[in-house]
């Protein structure tokens, strides 16, 4: 029959599989700086699929049916975890959640015998949030079975960086040029080191902005070997938002100024709130992202955050589809 | 083929589609003040195909697959979010349960910013239990997906006062003239509000009985502006019993104690108490409902509770039924 | 069709039926006490077809579709719990996990109207853990769906037992004339106990080692009406190891030194410890295996624990298996 199918209808495993078979090389997604720019295209291109898929009235597809999908969280979360849980029941996975902060690791067993003890029981991929930079890491040297992180400590949190580069790439079109401004807490933000990451080769004029104990003297080398060139500072907000494209403010740690690294709340707020008066002088058509949970009032004004200029519930939505490409990547491949 | 099939296999989406098309025009459950005799109907007609679904030996059907069913619960509740979670999997959705009191709540998120973070996880429908009342109604009026109030401080619990309806029904056919007797603490009871309700279309002799300070003066004029002439308050237990055809204690609260409502736990098990010498006072065939955790040995005996009589069981059965129903007609419109 | 299919595809309702016909009679599996040897046997012999599912591409089976088993867990445990629930999945049931330390228990709920409940909600099966000896018995007795022992107290926890015997023979074929070894507090230990029970009819010489306040005179009386002729006693663990083909300590909980029944830490360490030195006393051969989770360095060290004669994680697996097997067995019925 030639009859055309629908969009939607299209993607099958067939389609899928075509996709996959040209770049893509990791056991593993620790963190964007491993990435090449024809991976995080192909994880793009697979997350348009499952855009497609969340739009459907029947959103569900048998990619990885009889597969487990464990989240192992040492940290609480909420959408993180529930993002990457309704993404892999999309993809028909069984999901396991193992609170962590409860039962055997209160027996004092080690994160590599935990996740030892995962793999044991046939789970297929496992989801990792850990407060220590790293244990993703030490987790994958371990075990032969996929892992996610799904953040550690202020290190990296590479799903988030995609969907908040995929959100861009949606709504711009081609990133060429573009001004994007990340506000706050850029030392300690996991998400902002991601996108850092993902920017690189996309060609936009990045700039960090936030007080200066929070992107210190040399910030762009103490964070990694690779050449950040696309990247600047600029501590005054004011100027950061000049005709900018995109502004993303970070949720800021009210644990940051009892540590001395901001001054008050209300000076914080002063200088670094993305209120509508700063917005002016951004581009008329910028738009907010914002990596959620915003926190109203500190560093964004609830008007901003949900002004038509918001994108911060397309990026939940969004983050679904990463995920759901990034679990078809790593757990798909022997339907392949 | 003209092959008759078994009772079971005709509920099928032809069948429940049909009985669908008639009166149905709710997007959310939030109450049943706003229900109409022919949704109530409605609701008990498809709850009789899901009973039937019940006693099947796969109880499983398709309706819901692809669809996602959110429970976002701010109080702690094992058996109405059980039950809620169990009817979505009989109807082949996924569920997502979001446990309030922890993660992002912890993060100060407000009640919307969640909700709206879970309608972009593109989930289908929430259920939620609040501990304000009216907190659901907040929810939906910011929502594009359907919200079922799984119980609202003392507001309502229009799935419990459908199920303890439909309960009777089931039992006595025609509640007409049937005299229906609820005890205890009616004034804090979104149980009790949510049955009232219900009741004023099927011609009952309503009987409120607590102490005064639990039904106060001009209680039925408190709770609401519908005619509510088929209620009547009676103080005394042992007249409030009697030729009663229906009998349901409600769950005691210990606070209301403290908070000098009641006057002590043995002055109301000696006034309020269900036990066997009360029962002799109502018809024979007296039925005894309660919507349980049951307190045994305080709002009513062990002996009576786990009599021939008692309906409790029954009850957390029809609940699955009245909730599978109520899922269909919010999310198994699309497929319509 | 004449084709032959591949081993992991014959595994299908019929093959599965065809050996359970013969000798299962069993609702409940409460411990291991009243299985027969052919009970055992079965069990294995669908734990073998089992292990053929979760080698496949492919980990799931429609077995128990349409079948919801729920986890009440009186105890907090990670392994045990995924362990079911992984294996209800590949099973293709649904499931319901009731965190009974919370929720309805903390509005003091008793044990059995709990069950009740989750009975009345039409689960299929219930698996459960409590810190009482018996309290699955209770349970049993008023429930008409099947309980599983997850655990009781210092009693029972059958699918431990099964798994470390079927991990057993997996490894050494037949177990006659080995000697095993089981190191610990043997009196407090439910996994010891239902593997004693196991090993009766495998004409193993199955040693207990530990300190005499956790292996009493007299312990093989106290524990049941059975003969225990191939149990004997050996409080020096250099002799009991000798000549050994399977060790197994025991996990050594803490709270043992402060009851006063373990001297001190670093003396139950010095005398019962499994080194590297001690295990040259056994067979070139020896098996290691433990039920977890490890306390590295106290009942085992990490070397050991970690080598290559480690069953540890193979246990797991096997774990899986057997629940598998143990939940087609008491859930699977009505299908045949």
């Amino acid at each position: 029959m030639t009859t055309k199918t629908s969009k939607a209808d299209q993607i099958g495993e067939d389609s899928l599989n075509k996709v996959t078979i040209s770049c893509w090389r990791h056991r593993n997604i620790l963190d964007l700086d491993d990435f090449s720019q024809d991976e995080i295209s192909l994880v793009f291109e697979i997350a348009d699929s499952m855009i497609d898929i969340l739009s459907r009235k029947v959103k569900k597809v048998p990619t990885l049916r009889g597969k487990t999908i464990a989240t192992m969280f040492y940290e609480p979360s909420t959408r993180t975890r529930s993002s990457f849980e309704i993404a892999a029941k999309y993809l028909s996975a069984d999901t396991v959640s193992l609170d962590a902060a409860k039962s055997s690791v209160a027996k004092g067993e080690s994160l590599i015998d935990s996740l030892r003890t995962l793999q044991a029981l046939k789970v297929d991929v496992i989801i990792i949030r850990h407060p220590s930079s790293g244990a993703p890491y030490t987790a994958a040297e371990h075990l032969n079975i996929p892992i996610i992180n799904a953040g550690d400590g202020c290190h990296a949190h590479p799903s988030q960086g995609l969907l908040d580069l995929y959100t861009m790439k949606r709504n711009l079109g081609s990133l060429k040029g573009r001004k994007v401004v990340i506000i706050g807490d850029i030392l300690h933000s996991r998400v902002a080191r991601s996108f850092i990451w993902g920017t690189r080769f996309f060609e936009v004029n990045l700039v960090l902005c936030g007080p200066p104990p929070l992107i210190p003297e040399g910030f762009k080398d103490m964070i990694g070997r690779l050449e950040l060139n696309h990247v600047t500072v600029e501590h005054n907000l004011n100027k950061a938002v000049l005709n900018a494209d995109v502004i993303m403010p970070l949720r800021i740690q009210k644990e940051r100024q009892q540590s001395g690294l901001i001054p008050s709340i209300r000076e914080y707020v002063q200088q670094y709130q993305l209120d509508q008066n700063r917005l002016y002088k951004a581009k008329p058509g910028v738009l907010i992202m914002h990596p959620g949970p915003v926190n109203e009032g500190l560093e964004i004004t609830r008007e901003v955050a949900y002004s038509s200029k918001s994108l911060i519930e397309q990026q939940v939505t969004n983050g679904v589809a990463i995920r759901m490409a990034l679990l078809y990547l790593v757990a798909g491949g022997e339907n392949k």
